[in-house]
Order: C-alpha cells, then sequence, then structure tokens
C-alpha cells in the first residue's frame, strides 16, 4: 500500500519514544515525530495541529511597541495593574464589541489568557473553603486541564455537544448544586469544535453562575470568530460578541491578543474581571494574603508572584491594537476572516475525501468556518475510525493533527487548522486525503 | 517640631487605609501613602522604597527587540524552551562570568526571575513525596515568600548574618536534617543587606544541598556587584562571580536581565538548570505529568502553564545583551556601577546624621555599596528605634524605605536604594536627615 511516509518512519520513532497510544502523547511528542520524519524523508507535513497565527502581527502593535521601546520603557517595571493606557483601551473594547460595561480598573494586563487563567484559578479556588474544583464545559483547550493539574487543582467536565439548549441547564445543575464548583471554563467560540454557545444558553450559564455563586471564565479568544454572523466586529454597533457577562456579575473574560491581533508571540492577553466580583470581600482571602477583594489578590498576588506584570513595550502594542480597533481604524475581524476562506477549502477537501467534521453543527446549522475544525474518519462497517488511530495512520500519509479526546470530547477524531496552510498546499493535502481514502475505503 | 510633611497628612491617610504597624504594611500602601503626601504638599520624596533601575536600558537589547518586531517574530508563539540563540548565549555568559559549565538546552528563559522561582517552587515541591518546604537563607526578597504562600507551600527561614563563616553549616544542618526541605534559596549579593556569602559558605551550602539531596536556587539578580572586588565581570577571566554552582549538582541559577541590563521594564531571565538535575528523573513527577525529567517538567509543565513562555521579541534582546558581554562588547558592570557610587554618597549623608548602618559588615569587612543598603538609627538611650515606627518617623521627613522586619531580617531598621536618587537630591536629602536627627536625638 501506497503511503507519503514509509510506516517504519513513524513507527520506529513512536517506538523510540515509548509512544504506543496517540491519544496519551503530547502535541509536542506527535511534532517530534514529524519532524523526524520530514528530516529523513524530505517531505513536508501538512501540520494541522500547530494552532499558530498564519497571517503577518498587526502593524499598528509593532509600531506603537518599537515606539514604547525608543521611549525607555524597557528598564522600568511596569505597574502590576497595568499601563492606564492599556486599562482605558480594554474597557472600550469590550464596550465597543460585546456591549458590557466594565471599569477600566479591573482589566489587568497577563502574559497570554494562559497566565490570566492560572491566577484565576488560583484566586478561584482559594477564595471560599470547599471550592476547590474546576468545571470543564468541554471540549476545551488541553493545557487549562494542565494547569490545574500543575496547582494540584479538582477537574470536573462534560462533552457540551450533547447537552445544548434546554439540556445544558441541568446537565449544569447536576454538577453546581454540590457546592464545590469554584468556577466553570469555556471558549466561546469553542476550540476545538468551533460551536458558538448561545445568547441563550450563555443566560442559563450566567444564572447559575450566580445561583450557586460560581465564576464563569469566559474565553474569548476567538472573538468574533463566528463568521456565520455578519456584522460582529464593527465598533459599537450591534450584532455584538455574545457573552456570560451581558447575565452575571460572577465572571472574569480573557481577551487575548494571540489570534484577534496575531501577537500570539508576545504573550499579552487582558482578564477583565466584573466589576462587582472585583470589588467582593472574600474572608479567606483575606485570612491569607491581608487583602480580602478579589481583584486585588488577582492582580498584587496571583500575577505579582507570577512575574511581576507583563512586558511593559508589549503593553503599550496591546493599549494601541485595542484602541485602533475600537476606533475602526482596524478592522480586526477582516484580517482573520482570512482564517475561515482557509478552513472552508480544507473542510471541502477532506469531504471529498471520505472524511466528515466531527463537530459539524451547532443548533442544527452548520459551525461556522474558523481557526480550528474537526474532522473524522468511517470505516467501511460504518463505524467512527478510532481517533488515535486516525492520528497514527494519518502521520503515515504526511498529515498531523490532535486528538480529539485529549480536549474531553466523547467523539472519535482530530483537532485541525488551517491557520499556517497556504493555498500551495491544498492540491497536496488534496492527493494525500486522496491516498488514505482508496487505502481505507474497502 | 519641624517636619517635612505636616505629621498628620501621614497619620490620617494610614488611618484611613487602616494602618497601623508599618511592619505589616505592603511596598504599596506605604507608597500610596507617600503619593498622597506628595500630591497634598507639593514635597517630593526621597524614595528610597523604589528598587527600580535608575539607569537606562541596554541600547543593544532595544535593538535587537527592535529588528526581532521587524522580522514579524510578534506573530509567532515563542518556542516554550527559548529561542537557540538564547540558549547558546545564556549558557555562554554562565561560562564567561561564573566559570561554571552548562548544557545550552537547561537554560531556560522565564518572564523575570519572579516566573523563574514560582516554577522552580512547583518542580521542587512536587519532586520528592515529603519535601515540601521551602527554607529561605534570610534576609530576603518578601515576594519570594507571598510565592510559596500563593502556592500553599511550607516556609521555613534564618538570618544568615548571625550564622556566617563556620556557623552556617551546623545552622543549615539543623533544618535539612529534618528532610522536609524540598530547596533552598538566597539570593547573592544579598537583597537588603548587600552581604555577600563567600565562596567558602557558598562551599558549605553545596556540600549539605549534595548530602541531603536539596535543592538551591541561586538568585544572581546582582550578578557582580560586590564592587569591593577588582576584577569581576571580565569574561571569561578570573575573578569570576562566586556561585553554589562549583559545588553541588542541585542547582537552579536565576538570571536576570532586570537590573544587570536595566531591562527590568521587559521581565526576562533564565532559568540555568544544573545538567544532572535537569537530567533526572523523579518517580513523583512521572506519575503526575507522564515526564520524568525534572527539567522538562520545569520546561513543558510549569512555565507552558504558566505562559506558554517569554514573549517573543524580549528573547531576542537578552541574547544580544548576553553575547555581547560575552564578546567584552558590552561593560554592564561599568554601568551598573553607578549604583554604587550613588549608594556610598547616601550612606555618607546618613552616618554624618546620627543613622547607622544596620547590616555593615561582611566577616569583618564593611559591605559593598551596591544597589540596596540598610540602615538605623539609634535612640538616645543606645536602643535601636524599632522599624516600623522609623520609617513612620521618616515619612514625615520626606523619606522612605522598606521596614527590614518584611525581609525576614531580625534588625530594626529599612532597606533603601539609591538607584534612583540623583545628585540634586543630596542637598534635601542632608537636610531632611538633619531635621530627623535633630528631632530625635534629644
Amino acid at each position: 500500500m501506497e503511503t507519503i511516509i514509509p510506516k517504519n518512519v513513524i513507527d520506529d520513532y513512536l517506538e523510540k519514544i515509548e509512544i504506543t497510544d496517540l491519544n496519551k502523547a503530547s502535541i509536542r511528542q506527535v511534532l517530534a515525530c514529524e519532524m523526524n520524519a520530514e528530516q529523513v524523508t524530505g517531505q513536508k507535513f501538512i501540520h494541522f495541529e500547530m494552532g499558530v497565527p498564519g497571517i503577518p502581527p498587526s502593524q499598528i502593535g509593532i509600531n506603537a511597541q518599537k515606539e514604547a521601546l525608543d521611549r525607555g520603557v524597557a528598564s522600568k517595571y511596569p505597574n502590576i495593574e497595568g499601563i492606564p493606557e492599556l486599562k482605558e483601551q480594554a474597557a472600550r473594547f469590550v464596550k465597543a464589541f460585546i456591549n458590557t460595561d466594565i471599569d477600566r480598573n479591573h482589566c489587568h494586563p497577563t502574559c497570554g489568557a494562559m497566565q490570566g487563567t492560572f491566577a484565576a484559578f488560583l484566586a478561584c479556588s482559594q477564595a471560599v473553603p470547599g471550592k476547590d474544583t474546576i468545571l470543564y464545559i468541554d471540549p476545551g483547550f488541553p493545557v487549562q486541564k494542565m494547569q490545574a493539574n500543575v496547582l494540584g487543582l479538582k477537574m470536573a467536565s462534560f462533552d457540551v455537544a450533547d447537552f445544548r439548549a434546554e439540556k445544558l441547564g441541568p446537565k449544569l445543575e447536576s454538577y453546581l448544586s454540590k457546592g464545590n464548583i469554584c468556577s466553570m471554563i469555556y471558549s466561546n467560540p469553542n476550540n476545538p469544535s468551533w460551536m458558538c454557545l448561545t445568547d441563550s444558553e450563555l443566560q442559563t450559564i450566567g444564572a447559575l453562575a450566580t445561583k450557586y455563586d460560581t465564576v464563569v471564565i469566559e474565553d474569548l479568544a476567538y472573538l468574533t470568530m463566528d463568521f456565520r454572523r455578519e456584522g460582529l466586529g464593527i465598533p459599537f454597533q450591534p450584532p455584538y460578541q455574545v457573552s456570560v457577562s451581558h447575565y452575571t456579575d460572577n465572571y472574569i473574560m480573557m481577551l487575548s491578543g494571540s489570534k484577534i491581533f496575531s501577537y500570539a508571540g508576545e504573550r499579552i492577553a487582558v482578564a477583565c474581571i466584573s466589576d462587582k466580583l472585583y470589588e467582593r470581600r472574600f474572608d479567606a482571602l483575606q485570612e491569607r494574603y491581608a487583602i480580602s477583594r478579589f481583584g486585588a489578590v488577582y492582580a498584587y498576588d496571583m500575577l505579582y508572584a507570577m512575574s511581576s506584570g507583563v512586558a511593559h513595550s508589549v503593553q503599550y502594542a496591546m493599549a494601541a491594537m485595542l484602541k485602533a480597533a475600537c476606533d475602526g481604524i482596524y478592522d480586526f475581524r477582516k484580517d482573520i476572516s482570512e482564517y475561515a476562506r482557509r478552513t472552508k477549502l480544507v473542510k471541502q477537501s477532506l469531504l471529498r475525501n471520505g472524511f466528515h467534521i466531527s463537530y459539524d453543527t451547532d443548533l442544527g446549522e452548520l459551525v461556522s468556518d474558523g481557526f480550528f475544525f474537526t474532522f473524522g474518519y468511517k470505516l467501511p462497517d460504518g463505524t467512527d475510525m478510532e481517533g488515535g488511530q486516525l492520528l497514527h495512520e494519518l502521520l503515515y500519509y504526511g498529515i498531523s493533527g490532535i486528538v480529539l479526546s485529549s480536549t474531553g470530547s466523547t467523539r472519535q477524531g482530530l483537532r485541525g487548522t488551517s491557520s499556517n496552510i497556504t493555498d500551495d498546499q491544498l492540491p497536496v493535502l488534496e492527493e494525500r486525503l486522496r491516498l488514505f481514502n482508496q487505502a481505507h475505503s474497502k
């Protein structure tokens, strides 16, 4: 049977690094296997696994950052609360694109949403004795579970695809009613499935967060990237990004510059903590830190202890990009709509060659084309090829991805991203998928 | 009695923020009090409390960072292990200025030594069941204790000033022999006292770290800043910075760019993990992370979960500064010797006006003038004014500092820094100290 990479090149390497089941391999281990295969065979992989911006960083950000460096900010510790300009523009951005009012003082820069979430897990899990468990509304970003593991926090999770609309409330309540959930986390649009929780579902989540006094961590890494919705991403004009912040005071929104502004390399996000949660006092925090306000502990204890703030020059870049977006000068959504174009073409190629989209619909509507997509393969007997096996077999054909099992998904398939797929790779992809399908369809 | 700031301006503000004892105030609260007083009275404070570089950032770093931004690195996630150029130059720097051999792969950029230490506390405290306590060789940097508090780790500490030379070994052994110390931490030169542990003392620490299998976290934030020693800071030439890395394989050295390169604003350091410790396998890490090597867990679990690495452009700045220092093009020690000049003048002013240096000698020799200094005031009855009270009274005279009690010190006094004191402030300082002394000397 013809493959692109000799099977033994893949198998020998996996054996060498002691991987027998790709469900248990890290993205780094899979990448190492690919790089070895590329080196040995000279064949370049279709890198569906790397969720890295594939368009240039915002020039507005770069210019502002260089100007800040010329002003000498590199020697001065950044204020742990963030530079005033960034805080002001972050609050303005939240109003412009989400239509939520938030005090600028409650918007804190973080070293990426990764740090913002880590700090949020710390603060939420220490605020109320007995509330010690994070509820993951899956599928999700595997590293957010690694964060809880690093901190020794308890975890609960479920695949939301099976509990949409009116099923969501009862499912959530079955967890929240136990009283041990300190926070819930999801991304919307969803990484990896690109499902989008609706306004009505967010209302359910918000109401239950209030009822059971649980903090919602809303990861808006892909803000406005539901490309089915016309008109999103125009400042101060509806429609707005749907958000749980419309329905509860128990929220922290993570606004990352990585994907929306293609600024992933510089590690910056803004954690936007609701005005009420920020000012709320917790006895356990007072006892531990001699500071009782949630937001103050988040900044002065968690963020301070983790890195003493965010690189000074990068804060100026973020402030400039947020401002330009609010001013209507920087149409960031137009730039990132390139991902939807690429994903549409990749999905068509997959569908032409016997693959299907694992999470294909969103309450009956097809999911949007966006940064990530999911795909699986049905065997001749009609069953899904198991996800780890699918990745293993696709590696022989020079195609990668990450197994959905690592995202808390119950479905068999892979997550892919088109972010770095160029148009000239599309015929290569088509041919490899064709060969794979030929080999597996009988 | 004449004061610079009306007493009620200070006292009313402290009452408002519920501070009755300045030993329990944070640096931020004290700063808020000063800023209020400056606003009310128009009098500028002598800001002894702010440990911020007072010289411009390295232009070599700025240029390299701007060039990296122009190359578009802002959109690409930095490799979690660090860019190859930085790793190579960090290992070279360790050889050039400390004369320790280390594999470049074991040098990891972090968002400041703050992140590097936080990650080290995580890794060290999880590696061996039962080893759950950090031993602080005090006096030290208060935030390093806050880090343990955030993580819920146990702490032990002692003031090393009372246990120098041959007393150090038995004192350390009294802690280490209990078997619960996972790591020891100190900075050398010491923040705040500017004492310098000697080569012989580091040999003692290293031998005991090996004997009791404890990791030494050596904070080299002030590398080469023992300005009593001629010839330090010349690449690849003795004398070298003394370091525990010469005496044990159980070390992590933190090399921060904040003070030595005046790059504090950009939050970058390099954690240099000994070759043997990096490769050492721990069962508890294997069980928790499915990775057993200490260094791999440090990078792929701790640093990854905390921020997904360090801002990409900043890594290029650090690499360029390290390289220029190794190449002998950038005489960083000459630049920072400005702190010693300022501190010498400030100390003379203190001594002329009835103050004394709290930690004045270092095994019989006067401590070096450097970034930080310590000072106290003796009452007419010959006793030391209590540290919190000293700060309180100095605030009336427009002078600030941090109370030594917050550093784990057993002495009554304050920590000061001359880093941002300009020559035109010296007569102002002299006059204020004179007034203070006049008011308190009888």
